[in-house]
């Protein structure tokens, strides 16, 4: 079992009501990160669903969690035959941290898609750069343990803004961390976290900071093979304090397994 | 008062408690839009709210909505002095329709993007086709006459599938209609409409169909100016029975206003 799979563990303790002990590997500063966060909560989600994947997922983040305790509350809306709406709250001392509402159905490993758009063009993982929380070029947390990532040269000198157009884009591959035991055993379990595991893509255009996510909402297209994502997170605008990432992962055949959004505060 | 203003009024009937009519003419076939379910609900969420737009809005579809009396729910989740997240459901003869959940702020009509994507390449609306329901090359309903919907040549063609490439992207320009009193007072309360009144973007590859959408989230980006919408109506998978539609909508100035994403059911 890996860290992933232990961390992310609830227990039912009555009707629709689980706790959870919230890893402090997974703080990023004092906050726990959001995308671990979601990995819980969908998992009581999908105990209390009669489908078996997390189809399409929207949480608002209201308040950040930090380590130890939550409960999880988890209440369906609908049981439908196709798809099931269920409604969770994580909470931690009462307070409600993050609310999400997730419809879940049953997926076909073997579905050939109709239609799918080009994945985006990244080198393999082999020809790109590991995000190496030891080369002290970015402030790290020990959330950086539990992901790793590698960036193309392109968008690592984004990151690190020594472009000369800067692009709010990156891509990259992304996995569970070896130190924490790699691959788990259901890879669509990783997706949540994955989808939030990168760093702000705002981070292109100015210094590193605090940048919360309000909402975000990812759509599971495709059962994962196991093995590395290829991801590419982009921002359409940044206005008014706030900005948006768009995440998309494809899998190691190419296909095309979740897709992200996230709205977010860009703190000036 | 347009047509719009009008029907998408909301009476408040106890704490957090609405009713509304659902106007028969925002039928498609024997369903009520569900943009205009939104729009009546999120002007249900902005009453209770202290800001004044819906910045960040999810909505997960539970069963369809029919024209007559509706009722609206609204719980604040948390009142924020920048965001206050607002629950609403809609419900008819006791059952629930909609469930959203509304990160509410209020957004600077001045201010300045930090960054924005190139908007869609769109010719103006006077080079568009008018999407004209008496043309018959497409079975109409009384909601076409909602919404003045224009296209490119090439999504036309797409639409009627007379296209040598048959891709999921229409683009075009949409505003409220000229028989219903055109523009309303306030043009961001036509947004929430606007993201979900495009045919299902897989007409484009397959004749036209019953599409529910399952969950939408859309993102205010900024305060729109009156006039039309440009709008990017695109499709990045239809697999397994699900597609996704992500419309992008821009002002007469160029603005991006809102970024929307729904996952879909496409029945085969």
């Amino acid at each position: 079992m890996t860290r992933f799979d232990s961390a992310t563990m609830v227990a039912a303790v009555g009707e629709g009501r689980y706790t959870a002990e919230l890893d402090p590997g997974y703080l990023i500063g004092r906050a726990i990160n959001g995308g671990y966060l979601m990995a819980i909560m969908q998992r009581a989600a999908l105990i209390e669903s009669p489908h078996a994947h997390a189809v399409s997922s929207s949480y608002h983040f209201l308040r950040p969690g930090t380590a130890g305790p939550a409960e999880i509350d988890v209440a369906v809306l609908k049981a439908g035959r196709t798809v099931a709406t269920v409604q969770v709250t994580a909470r931690q001392n009462g307070a409600a941290l993050v609310t999400g509402t997730i419809a879940t159905a049953t997926m076909d490993p073997s579905a050939v898609p109709v239609y799918e758009a080009e994945p985006a063009p990244v080198p393999p993982i082999e020809e790109c750069v590991r995000f190496d929380p030891r080369a002290g070029q970015i402030s790290t947390t020990s959330f950086i343990e539990r992901v790793d990532q590698y960036y193309t040269q392109e968008s690592w000198d984004r990151i690190n803004r020594r472009a000369a157009d800067p692009v709010p884009e990156l891509v990259g591959h992304v996995r569970l961390s070896e130190v924490d035991g790699r691959d788990n055993d259901d890879p669509s379990l990783f997706l949540p976290l994955a989808v939030d595991a990168l760093p702000p893509v705002v981070v292109t255009l100015d210094s590193w900071r605090w940048a919360p996510t309000v909402e975000l909402t990812w759509h599971m297209r495709a059962i994962p093979e196991p093995g590395p994502l290829t991801f590419r997170s982009r921002a359409a605008a940044v206005n008014d304090g706030w900005f948006d990432e768009t995440v998309d992962l494809w899998d190691t055949k190419g296909r095309l397994v979740a897709q992200s959004r996230q709205l977010a505060r860009s703190s000036r």
